[in-house]
């Protein structure tokens, strides 16, 4: 018995005909012998439109009367989708976050998964064909209901999936993973196969189709996951493990975020307290900071780090407070700057992949300002009117 | 500290300001010292909307899932509730039917309650101040969600109020009981004390405010249960024990129901299985029959009921099916009569209502066909075309 977890995301449940088009496509599955846990989020623009009714109420809405709200989306559609799978003949039970054992820990809607009841699932295949699970909540141990904060149906999918040893099927609005974002250079190409590891770092660095958070689950329990998009002919991306996929190159992908400011602090103490005192606000403010550089030469200190743009509303208030601590300091922070990325695991063990790019960033004439390295990713800083050129240059160097 | 259990319908949350104008008298209860649980419904129109949805996926939805995107409706409201509740300063926690721990048994779209986590409740309102707890629903056995039928919010909410041994305030869109429908007797007047039997009665007799089983549950329990106008001054009316009225009559109320059908059969045999057969088809279609008056005289065998207009759609076929069965039946079935009644737990030790009311009808020319009675109710038939004047006379006789 073929046994899979399957996620359809908002827009692919928009509407009653789409929810009847994914029945139809389920009912098929089962009838070739299939078992299948579908997870879905709610209906699109319904968790918009709750969100905007409870502001409507309350400046400051609390958040676990939100979560409770912003449920009720997801469990409207496991109701629909079940009541037309049922009218196709489909055995199916509908469960919640809670009637799935999902339970959950943290802030009622930033919560992450604790445990599944992997036994009630089971026992629940056994006598249904398809089991529609709302995605996005569970429950945690004061019996409060939570939601899983972004991209949280992925989670509730890659979860199950991983608690019952199943593959995982993640249904979308882009019909895979590519080389680099198409609008951003137009000959990038679908990558069929790509291993956990690349993924995380193409999430993390920018390539916003799926929550790194999602790829380590898979990934520490070997699940594969695939990514296509929802009812499409189209053969989407299988993420695994570096050893099943099959073509391997040094560059998988290249990735590119424009939403970040560049920054850097001068300060001509050669010891200096300034990173301690910065990194402390930073974390206070819970502001994600990347791309961390220091030096420390003749002229003294130098930071160099970039943040994202939607925390930036906070960097004025911590830059001036660090300013009055540090007198001396010299701040230099860009909007105008790009992060432009290669990944491959491959370059774990193929040379020279960071001089090609060199050179081939060097010879367009790009300057970049600061690069960091992880053990299979390269970053620059670029100037934003390069951004895409040096995508298109790095692309074409790999061959992406 | 005084602690009750309020209850508000579709109508009184029927659209944000509402919500915002219950909040408020929440408010200003609990800055009374008031501690409270709130039960409230869907939104006014929603269960209606999402029954809608689920006919149009599906001729003949599954009720497990219909029962599970119901609660979705007044889950929305607890959470709205509790938004506007705690904007005001009032600490609120929201809770569904199974967090409530409303245990239930019976199908899954007429359950009833098992069981109620008093305990939790009542650790619950020590920390917080108001409890908003979603109408309707509950869970069973099998963790499955379950609503709990016709009148069900109003049960949720005298059920916690008799488990908890408070006193359960129910606000609806009428402002209180009246001696009988002001719509049939203008010169009706509002009832202030009625005991718990009188109001059952007046329920089962077509006095549609409350449904004879929450009436029941606060008798059983001995629980004082009010009924009001939502955010009104108007005082309305208490059920109470019957020795807690102070002032009683022989009568407390009249009550019509139009929508009925007299039905009267008339078989030759003396012995006849006649009520057999056809007691037995009724309850097969789960129908209802009332006013049942047998007798057995020279000329045959003769029976006479009511049956609800509602039901009417499978009374043929019953018909004809018994007819098979019984060919020398004749049947006499009119949908032209309407049932009229009085009901007054004085009839149980003062003399001569019946009489009286016998007088009344005969002296003002209305024919009655039927007449049966209960130990605090009277009931007769007559026809439609006078059953309002019959009201009347019997309201102008026994001075409701």
């Amino acid at each position: 018995m073929e046994t899979s977890v399957l996620k359809f995301g908002g827009t692919s449940v928009g509407d009653f005909d789409k929810i009847k088009d994914i029945a139809g496509e389920l009912q098929s599955r089962v009838s070739r012998g299939e078992k299948l846990i579908v997870v879905v989020s709610a209906m699109g623009g319904m968790t918009d439109e709750l969100l905007r009714n409870a502001s409507r109420l309350s400046s400051a809405p609390k958040e676990d009367h939100v979560a409770l709200l912003l449920t009720t989306g997801e469990q409207q559609t496991i109701s629909y989708l079940s009541i037309v799978l049922e009218d196709l003949g489909v055995c199916t039970k509908a469960m919640t976050g809670y009637q799935a054992g999902i339970k959950t820990f943290g802030g009622h809607m930033k919560s992450r998964i604790a445990d599944i009841d992997e036994k009630r699932l089971k026992e629940t295949l056994e006598i249904h064909d398809v089991i529609v699970i709302a995605g996005f909540q569970g429950i945690n141990d004061d019996l409060e209901i939570t939601t899983l904060g972004r991209g949280g149906s992925d989670t509730t999918a890659v979860a199950i999936a991983a608690r019952c040893g199943m593959p995982c099927e993640i249904y979308t609005d882009v019909d895979g993973v590519y080389t680099t974002d198409p609008r951003v250079y137009g000959a990038a190409s679908r990558i069929h196969e790509i291993t956990y590891d690349e993924m995380m770092e193409m999430s993390a660095l920018g390539a916003g189709v799926l929550e790194t958070r999602c790829v380590e689950i898979a990934k520490n329990h070997a699940i594969p996951l695939y990514l296509g998009r929802t009812l499409s002919e189209e053969k989407g991306t299988w993420i695994m493990q570096d050893t099943q996929v099959l073509e391997r190159k040094a560059v998988t992908g290249a990735a590119l975020d424009s939403d970040i400011i560049h920054v850097t602090l001068y300060e001509p103490q050669k010891e200096s307290t300034l990173i301690f005192d910065l990194f402390e606000k930073f974390e206070k403010h819970d502001i994600n900071i990347d791309m961390i550089s220091q030096v420390v030469n003749s002229e003294g200190f130098q930071l160099s780090f970039t943040v994202k743009d939607a925390d930036s509303y906070r960097l004025d208030e911590i830059f001036e407070a660090v300013g009055h601590m540090h007198p001396e300091m010299m701040l230099d922070a860009r909007t105008t700057r790009s992060k432009v990325s290669i990944i491959g695991s491959g370059m774990r063990d193929m040379t020279g992949v960071a001089s090609k790019a060199f050179r081939a960033l060097q010879a367009a004439g790009i300057p970049f300002y600061q690069t960091t390295t992880s053990e299979i990713s390269i970053s620059y800083v670029v100037d934003s009117v390069n951004d895409k050129q040096a995508v298109e240059v790095l692309a074409t160097a790999f061959e992406l």
